[in-house]
């Protein structure tokens, strides 16, 4: 390994120019940032061959002002005109940064043509509805004209689910419609605006005694790692999934009913928890996507607050296959689940090991002299919620079934390092872009039968292309299986030489019996393979749904869940 | 209280005679029954004024032979010719006893009017599938000829889920398509024929180890009332409930995917635990009634079987309201939850200990010194299932919660009590109709804030009834609701007049803010109030998935789900 130089690579710190390309791409806070520690560095450079002088002149950072030439192809001046009158002036912007900004997410391909200045598609009017009769009548314009409706939640789509492929509207849910409506204590319930976002949500529901004086706190049990940048009918739509899921469930699991703006009118779901009512229309409009309708409000379940009773706990094991062994005992053995509960396999341990500061600490060198060797040893973290002697359960059944996978207990200690920084990682992409590497993600479903073979099938793939890390954890376990999320961190010639590699790979996780993706939604990207995956019938009911709800295909246009493509690949759509 | 005068009445016992309409509406096992017990004998008489001597000659015991003139109203001799060549002589029927036999479920109403040799739907053609290949054939074939296809389950239908409103085939599906197809440890699931008995299902999981060498004996953990009597793949396409579902989750919880074979063609779904493949179709199939295809394989979550670790316990309450306060406050304590949870309401409680053996006791003598009256305390039983320390977790969270809630710890002696007729209690229909006394249920969903005022506001509607018992009890717990089950018991002319009071009922029911039904599903009975209950926006989504499906309503049609009805009332379709 390389020796510490003391070298201090010229990481960009500054919060980006205003209304420059990188503040659209790049992640969260415009003031916060997260360098590679020394450990990551040093990998960085022995893997890519690189050396400190590397690292002293950032390339193609986007901090130059936004410029671009896309005309409106949909909204005409009359167009503009009705909206306005429907919204007010001050809630529809036609400026360019404005329909860049709402018209991009942040999946790396975005982030590099940026990068760039290359700019695909961007919306012809931006629109910030102020209640749900905004929305409605925006909807019902938009039907009545054909115009394209899309929608901007967080902006945290990792899949070009809120890429304006046709133009037309992009609503803006954040700005107005981001409030509490109620809280229910006695069903335990909190309705919430769709446009409110993850923090403004957990933190009504944490106060929820100052604010709404109900006896408890509460907490909404939801963590993806876009938490900070996210909205809860981001959530909802796209089948989210958090960092304590195993325990609170999936955002599918979490929706009591709902309120959907379509263009054939409103869908208001009743608020039983359960009921035998025939087919659930709620499982029908989660997950939809914005290709049915807006969601504007959305009850949700909610919990009992109690952090008092976290419990922390991790453990080591001698190789990926024992990991996954107890992983899978403990989502069987009915003794309750972990909240955050998370194994990774050799690589991502490896290199986890660097970012926690436990890489050649005292601690490492413990479990090499017990037989934990790098690149073999697997690190579990873990935590338990609820109530005090449940979570004191879960913790105790979780070590039992460790012991008996060859798993060392390594106290609390990993996870808590890993804690502070659970919704820090996605800041580390600048840092690395800026210096021409790149990092991105899949993810995917597997039951637990065939666990390895997509494991080791996908990192060949990964890995048959030179120079390139993959890191592989399951961070979301059922007693039926859990989650795959690669991690792959590379160098390409450019934006496009990427998606090669990144089409190889959802081949290679499809060919080896994992999910398009497990908690990242369809979007556009993945709709090449909706067809394939699911089966010619399954899509068209998908598709016979779509028709009902939007006859017009205004909502979501251009190949979102692949409902709308006649043959035509999404890129291609104008 | 009248005394015990030694007067047996003369309840039958003999089995039914072969083929007469008493075996068709007769519950359950032949040559099974329960008669009311001492204490229940002497209510009844009190409640509607009747003397020993009434109970001496059965009325209406439907014991003859089924007789009625239905010629087929669809199938033609080609048909049946037709039909013959795909699945055999040996499995179609045109005989009119199994064409009644397999029309006819287990509503009271269905029970009353065969009493009387009233029959009104029946099958043209009773057909026996030998495997999905079999119903593919059959399903195309009437699609193709617009015959109607009803599906026979278990029978035990309480909606008229199978009555063929307009004459076709009725498939039975537990003939032949009644076997495990295969069970995965690895994933825990199992893969059945839709047509598989919950005996024989839970039989197969619980001896495992035996049948299919696992490491571990499973539980389906589903006990519906009807478990004895239904089948799994009813279950799942009705959105039924069991005793422990509070634990194990409802049917449409417990289902992975399934094989559902529609006129249009098969819905094959992929077998992830959770995935983000936009809205569920599972969901959609869940619930769908036979109204969009005949599911013929499904796969299910299964669980440990691990009774060792079973906790029963029981408590007292001095009033509903504190019964009702306690159960939510379990459900929503976040230490896990009981596998059977009920609480019963003052007179379900009267009746209850009286039929559970313990009026009169020295338990209801202690229970009264300590100020917990008759009509006015309310029953809790529970047990706790799972992981050991676990279940025992349960037990110490409901006894602390019980405590602060004004309970009395019962032992677990009073759900020991219940337990071993959890499944029997259908029998008693046929002693008191009988002697022309009804018994009915109906069950509703509700949320925690909703529930004090149904269940007073439906208790008024049935006790406006002179002479009218109304037992209600919640068995099913969320943390955002539970359900109600009302029983009632009256006297009525005839089964018409009875029908006007179920229907009265189903009014308050919704008129207080319940749902048309908890786990029962919807089938043709609740059909009425579905548009006005969902709203038209969610019944024109189920209808556009009627369409997509069964685009020539050949599926269960007849009012089934309502999604069929123009205006009409199922009742008047021919």
């Amino acid at each position: 390994m390389a020796a510490n130089t003391g070298f201090q690579p010229n990481w960009i710190e500054a919060a980006p120019e205003k209304r420059s390309f990188r503040s659209i791409f790049k992640w969260g806070d415009p003031h916060s940032c997260k360098h590679p520690n020394e450990k990551l560095f040093q990998l960085l450079k022995e893997t890519f061959g690189l050396t400190d002088s590397h690292f002293t002149v950032p390339v193609n950072d986007g901090n130059r002002p936004v410029a671009y030439r896309h005309p409106p192809r949909v909204i005409t001046p009359d167009h503009a005109a009705d909206i306005i009158r429907i919204v007010g002036d001050e809630n529809v912007s036609a400026d360019d940064y404005d329909r860049l900004k709402f018209s991009t997410g942040k999946t790396l391909e975005e982030s590099l043509r940026l990068r760039q200045g290359e700019v695909q598609r961007v919306s012809d009017l931006v629109v910030h509805p102020r209640h749900k009769d905004d929305v409605r009548q925006l909807v019902a314009y938009c039907h009545q004209k054909k115009i394209p409706v899309y929608v901007y939640g967080g902006g945290s789509s990792v899949n070009f689910g809120l890429r304006p492929s046709k133009g037309g509207i992009t609503l803006v849910m954040g700005t107005h419609m981001n409030r509490v409506v109620r809280l229910n204590e006695t069903n335990q319930t909190v309705t919430v605006q769709a446009g409110i976002m993850g923090p403004d949500y957990e933190a009504a529901l944490n106060e929820a005694p100052q604010r709404y004086r109900t006896r408890h706190r509460y907490t909404g049990g939801h963590f993806p790692q876009s938490f900070e940048f996210s909205s809860v009918g981001g959530w909802v739509v796209t089948l989210g999934s958090g960092q304590m899921s195993s325990y609170y469930g999936d955002a599918c699991d979490l929706v009591i009913s709902q309120e959907v703006v379509t263009p054939i009118g409103d869908i208001k779901t009743l608020d039983f928890p359960a009921t035998a009512n025939g087919p659930s229309i709620d499982r029908i409009m989660i997950g939809s996507e914005g290709c049915f309708g807006v969601l504007v409000e959305v009850t949700l379940k909610i919990f009992r607050y109690m952090p008092e009773n976290r419990r922390y706990f991790s453990f080591v094991f001698p190789t990926w296959a024992k990991a996954v062994d107890a992983g899978r005992e403990i989502a069987q053995g009915q003794f309750g689940m972990p909240a955050v509960f998370r194994i990774s396999d050799e690589e991502e341990t490896h290199i986890g090991l660097k970012l926690y500061g436990i890489d050649g600490t005292l601690l490492d060198r413990f479990m090499r002299l017990r037989g934990y060797q790098p690149m073999q040893r697997c690190l579990m973290i873990a935590s338990a919620e609820g109530e005090r002697r449940f979570a004191g359960n879960v913790k105790r059944g979780v070590k039992h079934i460790c012991r008996h996978s060859g798993g060392m207990f390594l106290t609390g200690y990993p996870t808590r390092q890993w804690e502070p920084g659970r919704f820090k990682d996605p800041y580390l992409r600048e840092d690395l872009n800026d210096y021409g590497i790149l990092i991105e993600t899949l993810d995917t479903a597997v039951t637990w039968d065939r666990i390895h073979r997509l494991h080791q099938g996908v990192r060949s793939v990964v890995k048959s292309r030179p120079d390139t890390l993959c890191m592989t954890h399951a961070s979301h376990f059922y007693a039926q299986g859990t989650n795959l999320y690669f991690i792959f961190i590379t160098r390409a010639e450019n934006a496009d030489d990427f998606v090669v590699f990144q089409e190889k790979i959802v081949q290679a996780i499809l060919q080896f019996g994992g999910s398009p993706t497990h908690h990242h939604g369809i979007g556009k990207l993945f709709s090449p393979w909706m067809q394939s995956h699911l089966g010619a019938a399954q899509m068209a009911v998908l598709k016979a749904l779509k028709h009902h709800f939007d006859p017009n295909t205004i909502m979501n246009p251009g190949g979102q869940l692949g409902l709308d493509l006649d043959g035509q690949h999404w890129r291609e759509i104008r």
